[in-house]
């Protein structure tokens, strides 16, 4: 069976885990967004990408979800002292090594297909990682600084400003012009499933929905495209979702969401068992709905999670 | 008093320390060696003037000489785990940050000097550090490996090979078409002493030397030019010096170094106490010359060798 997952960072992550175990067979193509990659320190920083990498790879720091496990931050330390920032970034210094093979790597001409498939040489996640684009996407929010509006970088409103200030609006610079990745369009046309994780349906799935090309080829696929909300009980699971689903007019609960991505591309559409009562509203919206736990505790309740997936993509196959 | 001294890396910045307890009120400026310069993994790197400014800004690892004290490898493991080399040359993480910063200050369009500068305002030398150009010089080594000359870095000749294959030629690539960094002949121009420390006569001094209008300068400038002899008793006193000596047809001797830089550069010259017997023929060279202890076992010892350098520079006055 080949699926393909659209991914973002964390959840995405923790899923993808989940689903290795409940299809150990699988041929698993991952499109990773790129959209919150920042340059820092003259270095290239894919942090979705990397924390599908690591996660996967066994590397990943398990307590936080992002970063290495056994991380120092000497380098970061330095770069304090010698005044150059931003601070608010938390790379460590493994970390560095993959900004720096990773720039090194651009530098010289290499797309960043080509060096995420190198760096997965080491790290072997079990799944073939893809960026959605190797064109430069990076996505913008608009906030009110100082009674100003003025666009920010994803990063620096998620991380730095950790969502505290109303997002009034999100766009994907780039998008428009970007291509999809060598190999996302032919592996989501050859694909048997399409998988949306319980990942940031606006900044991270939406993202590489944004790219033009990859949105059509997943309705066109004419295999079911099923989704987890990343909503459970009116508010996400991690993360803040919810701040960015207030920029896009899309109320936090699982039913909205799932109208968000709407019927034309969705299929099926697993909630909470607490949101069981959202079945009926996301079913008369044309999407096959069931209501299974989608709380990723631990790897067994992740790999049930995708295993109602799977079987909900079975039912929908019909 | 207005004092230029020419450094390579660990000698002339031991030399440094020294001449800063001996002349604490002087104004010195520095012109650092930059053509063992290197890029490693997309990073500007170099090696001398980093030597010079962590050892007089107190972050130098003592027993080495080079990179950082308290300093940590994960970044060179994590690199050489993704399979990137080389990993003969031994940068730690704590020194990695300077090499960050650096790289993102040229490609921020910055000339080496202004970012030495800016490297310096952390670190606070006590001198003014100057590179010797801000254009590229790169010090190749002509060697044979397996039956064929070639050309190698000088770090790869110096690091990696440990000058354990014979040096045919030095060559300080890029040497003839360099301009001196702003305020290099200036300070020059206005030195009332112009001191060679022990440093490497070919490929620190020498390559220095080796940009045009710096040893006109020297020799134009009409005040004392003082070096100390790098060769005790036959040898180096550290560093494989005799080698690179080798390859451009000088001895291995405390006279045969003064001879190389020339009574038309040089006014006096210290040896080693075990060297006294070479003061005659340094003498008939024309160059003035002095039997000191020449080891720099510790911060007093180094400052007497600075005191007698200065001494001897009063006495070429007259």
């Amino acid at each position: 069976m080949r699926i393909v997952v659209l991914a973002g960072g964390i959840g995405g992550a923790r899923f993808l885990r989940g689903l290795l175990k409940a299809a150990p067979d699988a041929e698993i193509t991952v499109v990773g967004n790129t959209g919150d990659d920042i340059h820092l320190f003259g270095l290239k920083v894919c942090p979705d990408l990397d924390t599908v990498m690591y996660t996967l790879g066994g590397g990943i720091n398990e307590e936080q979800g992002w970063g290495r496990a056994d991380e120092t931050f000497h380098v970061k330390a330095e770069l304090a002292a010698y005044g150059v920032g931003p601070g608010w970034f938390g790379l460590g210094d493994r970390d560095f090594a993959t900004h720096i093979v990773r720039t090194q790597m651009l530098a010289a001409g290499y797309p960043l297909s080509a060096v995420t498939e190198a760096l997965c040489d080491r790290w072997k996640p079990g799944v073939r990682l893809l960026p959605m684009s190797d064109d430069r996407v990076e996505t913008h929010v608009a906030v009110d600084v100082d009674g100003e509006r003025k666009a920010v970088h994803f990063q620096e409103y998620w991380v730095r400003l950790r969502a505290s200030v109303d997002a009034h609006a999100i766009v994907p610079v780039g998008a428009e012009q970007a291509k999809p990745a060598p190999g996302v369009l032919e592996a989501i046309a050859e694909a048997d499933v399409v998988l949306f994780p319980p990942s940031n349906p606006v900044v991270s799935i939406g993202t590489i929905l944004a790219v033009p090309g990859i949105r059509e080829a997943i309705a066109d696929a004419g295999v079911p495209v099923v989704g987890l909300s990343p909503i459970v009980g009116g508010a996400p699971v991690r993360g803040m979702a919810d701040k960015v689903l207030a920029a896009v007019g899309v109320e936090a609960t699982a039913a909205a969401v799932a109208a968000h991505y709407g019927s034309g591309l969705l299929d099926g559409w697993l909630v909470d068992t607490v949101d069981a009562a959202a079945a009926a509203e996301v079913e008369g919206a044309g999407i096959r709905c069931r209501a299974v736990p989608l709380m990723m505790t631990d790897l067994d309740a992740t790999a049930a999670m995708a295993r109602e997936a799977l079987a909900l993509a079975e039912e929908v196959r019909g």
